[in-house]
């Protein structure tokens, strides 16, 4: 029996992203952003959402650039830190100890520790309401050669990212692996190595 | 040591949407999407992105309302599916056995079987480069009354969405709960209630 819930933003799963950048005067900060994803593959691309208010917002206005740091599970706390206060209050960095290092590609920061890290040359702005949407371009993806699978590529298994759950108001790592992508499907009716 | 692996859509975590459409003719179709994520709080949005060639991509474009099914980590065959043939080719429906039911506030079919949906009304449409984005207002969230916990929202550990890693080509569950949000981080000097 499906019960209606309301016009809310209740989604799974929702990333913990932390979002680089510099200010006027280059100092480094990241904000946790549960409002975003991946938005277009060729260019490569990936959007965040953020109110006008926030420190992060006119930074990325201003340097047209941001990174996305991932970290893992086990840097729970430190991630959870870059969404309780402001960069206008403190350094977020000097209060985890976390690294700033500046992007290879673009005009922001990101976070040495993260096991995984996004530069991303911002392309569009859009206003969608409360939040403002930026799509930024992937420019390059940094990856901790400890977390890289067989293949070069960043593995999930290893990354451990966090997921943000809005109705549990809390964190969460990845589960068990369930099956494999253009293949568990096969067994129905109709599909390509099927029938 | 970080390596660079160059300009490639590697974030996590990325999601198992089921993007629910009727065609011109009426025929409802499901297609599984993982580039996408909620992108405003108020109004409440969620953003899909599509390529122009997909059966979906048209139907959107038409009826200016798609939904979002999220199927649980048991259903990863028939998510799968979703994304293995086009709804031109086969009725998914028919082929996995679930049953499409109209959306009550949009022109728009979700998943009978999916333990939470989100119905959306198109409001933005983006393009961005291979794939265009379409943002809709989530103009109600629906989820079967077995997932809902003491709040009345729907608990993440109960829906068990599927999480889709692009450089494993798999689905993961949701794992462990890993900290508090706006909580764990508190221990960090400058938190609201640390100093």
């Amino acid at each position: 029996m499906k019960k209606s819930i309301g016009a809310k933003t209740l989604a799974f799963p929702t990333p913990v992203w932390i979002v680089g950048t510099y200010d006027d005067k280059g100092k480094a900060n990241g904000m946790a952003v549960a409002w975003g994803g991946i938005c277009c593959s060729r260019p490569p691309c990936l959007t965040v959402s953020l109110r006008k208010a926030t420190y992060t917002y006119d930074c990325i206005m201003e340097r047209k650039a941001y990174t996305v740091s991932i970290l893992s599970d086990r840097q729970a706390a430190e991630a959870d830190y870059f969404g309780l206060v402001s960069g206008r209050d403190r350094d977020k960095f000097i209060d985890t100890g976390l690294t700033p290092v500046k992007g290879e590609h673009v005009d922001a920061p990101y976070i040495a520790e993260a096991p995984l890290i996004l530069e991303c040359k911002l392309i569009h702005t859009f206003e969608i309401g409360l939040h403002t949407q930026f799509v930024g371009e992937i420019v390059d993806v940094k990856a901790d050669d400890t977390v890289l699978n067989e293949q070069g590529l960043p593995d999930i298994e290893k990354v451990r990212p966090l997921i943000y759950s809005m109705s549990r108001s809390g964190y969460y790592g990845v589960g068990d692996f369930v099956g494999k992508a253009y293949s568990v499907g096969k067994k129905f009716k109709g599909a390509p190595d099927g029938d």
